[in-house]
């Protein structure tokens, strides 16, 4: 190994060795809105207090979809509940992201979703309709991504205690034998790949609580990225490193996780990043970066150099990211770190996302 | 087959015909608590609105666990949402519910449990020492269940938009190999085995919540039931026609779906019904009958007669079951009804939960 090598073999597994010595704490006294939001305070309470009192070592490894026991790690498993208010936007509703959001975890791990479970939690005084409505969503949603709702629950609560409905989706998928991800496989030169435009999701579901005086056709992404997924796979098959979905704390979070997982730098030329005009001007107004916007069919892949070219194009064969990008790549300089290279020659720091700008997002 | 037979076995059928071609209809324009308490208004809910609307065969069974499609039948999945107030209460919390209810749902189905998922709601202000509680009671009964949650999601809602937190967990557990169980195989004759006393979880939720003017040491049931369907299949193999966990509803609700599945009646001995003497003051006070209170670790199991006295010794070496009953057996006559005989030699008809006594049980 040459001197230049080894030294930054040292330095990765330096800041990897940091990463994991010093997870998230959570010292506060109690749980706030920022706790939801997907950014640095999630990361406290899951790795400061839910990892550490479960304790449990596949739990730890906080990955999208996890091995069943087993199963040989033919399996993996999944859940995510939807909170989402309003509970229909342009573009979807609570039903629809709760299955696309559940077969996306499955995907970005590498896995075909075979079943899901649903749990709903409504509100007293629910309209029937809008129940049914969003059942119909559900089976649309499921039938589309191919996979079965073949579990389920329904509780209800009092007026006011939920709003209108929370819904709770957990998968199960088969692992695809072409996967070999890993969020810590991710090399310096590896290509960073996104699927398509960024922000829309949380655009939408903003513009559609009426908060902001804005009028703008934005809607959300909301979508199985399975198609995606087995493309990329299908295309790059071992040279493709990792993928997310860059749900809560949208693209920027995703980057530093696993910029800090790696111990590798992310550089992304801020002038290919794609965002629709009114998601530019929402996030101003806001005074936040699309960076930091929740998507909801959105994923973010690490291709090895050679292989990323083509694997661009077999991903813009997928429904919905015919708009995909190369938006920069991994480096060994400034490991840990995401930088965006503004079009000047500059660049900034792009940190996880603090606080939360767009609270019940998802 | 001898003319009775035959004729047992065509009202059987037309019973059977008949439960199955009317489902129960959802003509309510509006959700109520009662939708969630599991009676007669939770079927109409689930039977009568979601099932159609979500249009899967497989969950239209409506068993406790579900088949993953792609296993051959291997492994099943279940999940359940809890929602109880208060959050903890003598004998138990939300965590601990969380982790035996879906556990057991896949015991009864005859599936020891691999993997758990965990979802959190949690509201806004939630003392951190709450969560960190709850969150090592899930440890502890996934630890006692033999169990391990290896995936999560946690979400924030605002102030009063929950009480504290409601918990999410799904479950996926491989089918036990003796396990030849269905709802439908239920044959006169069939004895009806109990695992333990009555009533115990709802009344202690409803103690806790200090609105009776009771004060009585009454604690909820919740385990997991695992060990005592483990000692019934070993014991009684295929001649364990069907397991329940008598949970919202009781078992009123249990006997009654399945007396309607089974095209038989059930003939249950009131005075064999083991109920503790608070939890009956506590029934009569609130007008209700035990047999309609939720359990959250009691099962009810129906067992070829020949093999129900040697389950029934099997059962009670499994932890909390020492008190496990016969209470009656399966009869032709009068299917799709559940009798319970009172000491007097009379009997009245028992029929599913109506209405929502005790809103928010589990």
């Amino acid at each position: 190994m040459s001197g230049a090598l080894a030294d930054r073999e040292r330095r990765k597994l330096e800041i990897v060795e940091r990463a994991r010595s010093k997870p998230a704490r959570f010292s506060d006294p109690r749980v706030t809105l920022a706790h939801g939001a997907g950014g640095r305070a999630s990361r406290a309470i899951v790795e400061g207090l839910l990892v550490p009192a479960l304790g449990s070592a596949t739990l730890a490894e906080l990955d999208d979809a996890a091995p069943v026991p087993g199963t040989d790690g033919c399996l993996l498993i999944t859940t995510d509940t939807y909170v989402v208010r309003p509970i229909r936007f342009p573009g979807g509703s609570i039903g629809e992201l709760a299955v696309n959001g559940t077969v996306n975890d499955l995907a970005v791990t590498g896995a075909r979703a075979l079943a899901l479970s649903l749990s709903l939690v409504l509100e007293e005084g629910l309209d029937a309709d809008s129940l049914r409505s969003e059942a119909e969503a559900i089976a649309a949603a499921a039938e589309a991504a191919g996979v079965e709702v073949v579990a389920g629950d329904c509780k209800v609560v009092e007026r006011g205690r939920a709003d209108e409905m929370y819904v709770c989706t957990a998968g199960v998928g088969a692992r695809d034998p072409r996967a070999r991800l890993s969020a810590t496989s991710i090399e310096p030169g590896d290509r960073i790949l996104l699927s398509g435009p960024i922000g829309d999701h949380g655009t939408a579901i903003m513009l559609a609580r009426g908060e902001f005086d804005l009028a703008a056709d934005v809607r959300s992404d909301t979508r199985s990225l399975w198609p995606a997924a087995d493309a990329l796979l299908g295309s790059a098959g071992p040279a493709l490193r990792c993928m997310r979905d860059a749900t809560r704390g949208g693209v920027a979070s995703v980057l530093n996780e696993l910029a800090r997982a790696s111990g590798v730098s992310m550089r992304v030329l801020e002038a290919a990043l794609p965002v629709r005009p009114p998601v530019a001007g929402a996030a101003e107004l806001l005074g936040i970066d699309p960076m930091h916007i929740a998507n909801e069919g959105t994923l973010v892949a690490f291709v090895a150099p050679d292989a990323a070219a083509d694997a661009l194009r077999a991903m813009r064969e997928a429904p919905g990211c015919e708009e995909a990008v190369e938006i920069g790549e991994a480096s060994a300089e400034d490991p840990g770190m995401v930088l965006v290279e503004t079009p000047f020659g500059g660049h900034r720091v792009m940190d996880e996302l603090v606080g939360d700008p767009l609270p019940r997002i998802c």
